[in-house]
C-alpha cells in the first residue's frame, strides 16, 4: 500500500495529522457518533461507539412499535423481516449477493449451525482445520460441533510454531474454521488464496469474519467463501452484544442443514406442522425469535455507514495503523509490535506484546485513550475509519509512549482487574 | 377454585366489574404499564406490553452505559453478570432457588440445550415424548437435538386422539418435553404429577413455561423438575423477542452437556484456552454474548413485577378468565369454548372454536380488543393480571358478541392476513 506508506511520510507533525484530517473524506462521518468528551477510542474492535441516530431508532422502536402498536408490530414495523433484511444489508459489505446473509443469534452460535451444515455437505470426511490462535469461542464451537455430528470427527490446529494449513490442507478436511483477522496480533489472511486451496482439496471453509467486516475488503461471492459469521457489535456498531451474521452461499443452501432447528427457519412457520421441514434459501439458518430492540442496533448502524465504500475504509484504516505503527517505532524504539507492517497482512488493529502491558492499558484510559489488554501481555488498539482521527492517532501514539517513559505499572493503581470483550 | 367461581358469580354488570377493579389488590400495578388509550389488551400471552420505567431504563443504557461509558460497562454495569442475575429473579417466579437460571438467548436454543442435555443424562434410553399439539418449535428442536445426539432416538407424540402420557411413559423414555400451559387451549397440564410420574419411570422432564410464567404458580424445586425454560416477552412483558430463559436443577448441572460450547459457558471465558472446559453450575448453559440492550428490557419487566407474589396472580387471573368463560356463555350459548370450565386444568387464556374466527378477531381489533387468531379457526384472548382489569374483560365479552351477532366475517377487509407470533 504504497499511498499509505506515503500517508506516514506526510504526517510528521500533530499539525499535519489535524491538517489531513481537514481534507478526509471520511472525515464527515465521525459526527455520525457519539465520541464522548475527551475520549480517544481505539477499542472499536471490541465494542463499537453509538451512532447519534440510534438512541431516536431505538427509542422509537421502544416507546412506538412496542408502548403503542405492540403485537401489530411483527407485521406494521416488519419485524419479521429484519432478520433478512439487514442480513442482505451486512450482505453487501462483505460482497455477498442479496438472499445468503441474516442477522441473528450470536456468533458462537452461529458459528455452530455453518460447522455442522459444513460437516454434513462433506459426509466423507472426518477432519476440521482451525488455527490455535483463533479466538477460543471458535475453538469451542468446534468441539461442540464435532460431538454433535453423525460420525467421529477430530479437530487439527494450525500452529503459530506448530503446522501451516497448507500442511494440513488433504482430502481429509471437511471443512477450515479460519480468522479473516487475528483477534490478538491484528493478522490478515489472505481469503481468495486460502479459499482457493481449500476448495481444490475438495474442503469447505467457514470465515470467522468479526475482526475484518466494516473495516477490510471482502468479496464473499467472487471467492466463492462457503459460510461466513461474524458479530455486528465491533467496527459494525450495533451496540452491546447486538446480534451476529451468518452467510451461507447460495450453491449450499439447499443441501445444507443445522439441528438449531426452531420454527423461524421453517419452510411455513405459522402453518404450525408437527415436522421440521427447512425454508428454502438461507431462512432456514434462523432459529428462534430475535431480540428486536437490539436488532435496531445493528440497523442504526448500517444506516450510519450508508454512502461509504468499504474500500473507502480499508485506505483509511491502513492509513491509521500505519501512522501508530510508525509514530510508536520513532517514540519507542524497540517496542515489539506483533501486527504486521506489510499492509496486505494486517487488518485494522495494532497490537504490542509488553510485559507491563496491563497498567498501560489501564494508564492510557486514565489518560482518555481507551485500548484494551489480552492477557498474558498484549495491549489491542483498533482503529476504526469511520470516526478515528489521524490527530487522534498521533496523540495516543504520544500517550502511550509518556506511559512507558514514565514506568507507570509502579503505580498499584494501574493494576485493578478489568475484563473487557 | 370456589373464590374464582363466586368472583364470577358476583360481577353481573358492568358497574360490579368496576366496583371489583377499585378493590383489586393487583388493580395499582396497571399503572406500571403502558396500555394505549382505548385498547383492551388481550394479547399478553403473545407480547405483553410496555413496562413504563422500561424506557428510561433502555435509555439509559443507550445513550449512557453504551454511548457515554462504552466497553467499561461490562463491568461497571455488569453486563457480563445480567443472565445470572436476571436468571436468578426469573427463578424466583418459578420456585427455583438462585444459581440454576440464566436469561440469555432464545427459547428454541434453551429447548435445545435441555433436551441435548436430558438426553445425555440418560444414556441407555432412546425415546423423547412430546405433545402433538405442543407448539411447533418444541417439535422441531426435538428433532435437531435428536439428530445431534450421540446415538439414534425416536420421538413420541402424546396425542388429542393418540396416546396419553401414561401410555407412553416407560423405561424407553429418556425425556419428555411437556408444555405447562396449552398455547392454543390455555390447558394446564399437572406438573407435580406428570414430573413424579416420569421420575417413577427413571425419565427426565423439560417442562416449557412459555405460557405460564408470570401468571401460573410453579414449583421447580420443590417438585424436582431437571430442566425448564421459556420465554420472557409473554406475561414477563421483556419487550418484543427478549431473550429468554433456562432452569436447570442443581442436581444434574455437573454432569450436563450440550454442544452449544461457546466462550460464556467456559469455565474460564478470559483465560482463553484452547480447550472447553465447561463452567461450575448453570453458567455453562450460557454460549455467546447476549443482547445488553434486549435484555436491560426483561430487568425492566421483573422490576415492573416487584411486590407482587404469583399465588396473587395467579387468584386474579382465574377470576378473570372465569368471568369471560361465564359472560361468553351467557352472551352467546353454544360458542365452543376450548379451555377447560375447570380452574385447575387452565391456564391464564381463553380459547374459542370459532370457523370465522378470524374476521372476528380482525373486527375486534378494530374495536379496540386486542386478541389474536391461530389457524385454523382458533380465537385467543390472554388475560394478564398485572394490566387487564375486571371491567376490561366485560367489555371484551360485549364486543365479542355483538361481532358475532353482526356477522361481521360478511365484511371483506376483516379477512386481511395478519401474523402474530
Amino acid at each position: 500500500m504504497t499511498s499509505a506508506a506515503k500517508t506516514s511520510d506526510e504526517m510528521t507533525s500533530r499539525e499535519a495529522c489535524v491538517a489531513r484530517d481537514l481534507v478526509d473524506p471520511l472525515g464527515t462521518f465521525r459526527d455520525r457518533f457519539v465520541i464522548p468528551e475527551g475520549v480517544i477510542y481505539l477499542d472499536g474492535n471490541s465494542l463499537g461507539p453509538m451512532p447519534r441516530a440510534a438512541a431516536g431508532m431505538l427509542n422509537h422502536t421502544i416507546e412506538q412499535e412496542w408502548g403503542q402498536d405492540l403485537i401489530r408490530s411483527w407485521n406494521s414495523a416488519r419485524w419479521f423481516d429484519m432478520p433478512l433484511q439487514l442480513g442482505d444489508r451486512v450482505g453487501a459489505l462483505i460482497g455477498a449477493a442479496p438472499g445468503q446473509t441474516l442477522v441473528c443469534d450470536t456468533t458462537s452460535i452461529n458459528l455452530y449451525k455453518a460447522i455442522h451444515a459444513a460437516i454434513g455437505l462433506r459426509p466423507d470426511r472426518d477432519v476440521v482445520v482451525a488455527e490455535d490462535e483463533s479466538f477460543p469461542t471458535d475453538l469451542y464451537v468446534i468441539e461442540g460441533a464435532m460431538k454433535s455430528a453423525d460420525r467421529p470427527m477430530k479437530r487439527q490446529l494450525i500452529g503459530t510454531d506448530g503446522p501451516s494449513i497448507e500442511a494440513l490442507i488433504n482430502r481429509n478436511v471437511a471443512v477450515a474454521v479460519l480468522s479473516h483477522v487475528n483477534y490478538r496480533t491484528g493478522e490478515l489472511l489472505d481469503m481468495a488464496a486460502i479459499t482457493q486451496q481449500l476448495h481444490d482439496a475438495g474442503a469447505l471453509v467457514v470465515w470467522d469474519l468479526c475482526h475484518s467486516i466494516g473495516v477490510v475488503e471482502i468479496d464473499f461471492d467472487r471467492h466463492g467463501v462457503d459460510f461466513a459469521v461474524g458479530c455486528t457489535y465491533k467496527y459494525l456498531n450495533g451496540g452491546p452484544g447486538s446480534p451476529a451474521f451468518i452467510s451461507v452461499a447460495k450453491k449450499h443452501q439447499a443441501a445444507a442443514r443445522h439441528p438449531l432447528s426452531g420454527w423461524w427457519g421453517h419452510a411455513a412457520p405459522f402453518a404450525f406442522d408437527r415436522d421440521f421441514r427447512p425454508a428454502v434459501g438461507i431462512k432456514r439458518f434462523l432459529c428462534g425469535t430475535q431480540p428486536i430492540i437490539s436488532m435496531r442496533g445493528v440497523q442504526a448502524a448500517l444506516d450510519a455507514m450508508e454512502g461509504v465504500e468499504v474500500a473507502a475504509l480499508r485506505q483509511k484504516s491502513l492509513a491509521l495503523t500505519d501512522l501508530f505503527m510508525v509514530r510508536l517505532s520513532a517514540l519507542i524504539p524497540g517496542l515489539d509490535l506483533v501486527t504486521p507492517r506489510e499492509a496486505s497482512l494486517r487488518g485494522s488493529q495494532v497490537g504490542i506484546s509488553f510485559d507491563k502491558g496491563f497498567a498501560v492499558v489501564q494508564a492510557m484510559i486514565e489518560r482518555g485513550v481507551i485500548g484494551d489488554f489480552r492477557a498474558p501481555d498484549l495491549m489491542r488498539f483498533g482503529f476504526a475509519p469511520l470516526y478515528v482521527r489521524f490527530e487522534d492517532v498521533w496523540d495516543a501514539a504520544e500517550i502511550l509512549a509518556e506511559c512507558i517513559k514514565a514506568e507507570v505499572w509502579r503505580d498499584p493503581r494501574y493494576n485493578r482487574k478489568l475484563e473487557v470483550t
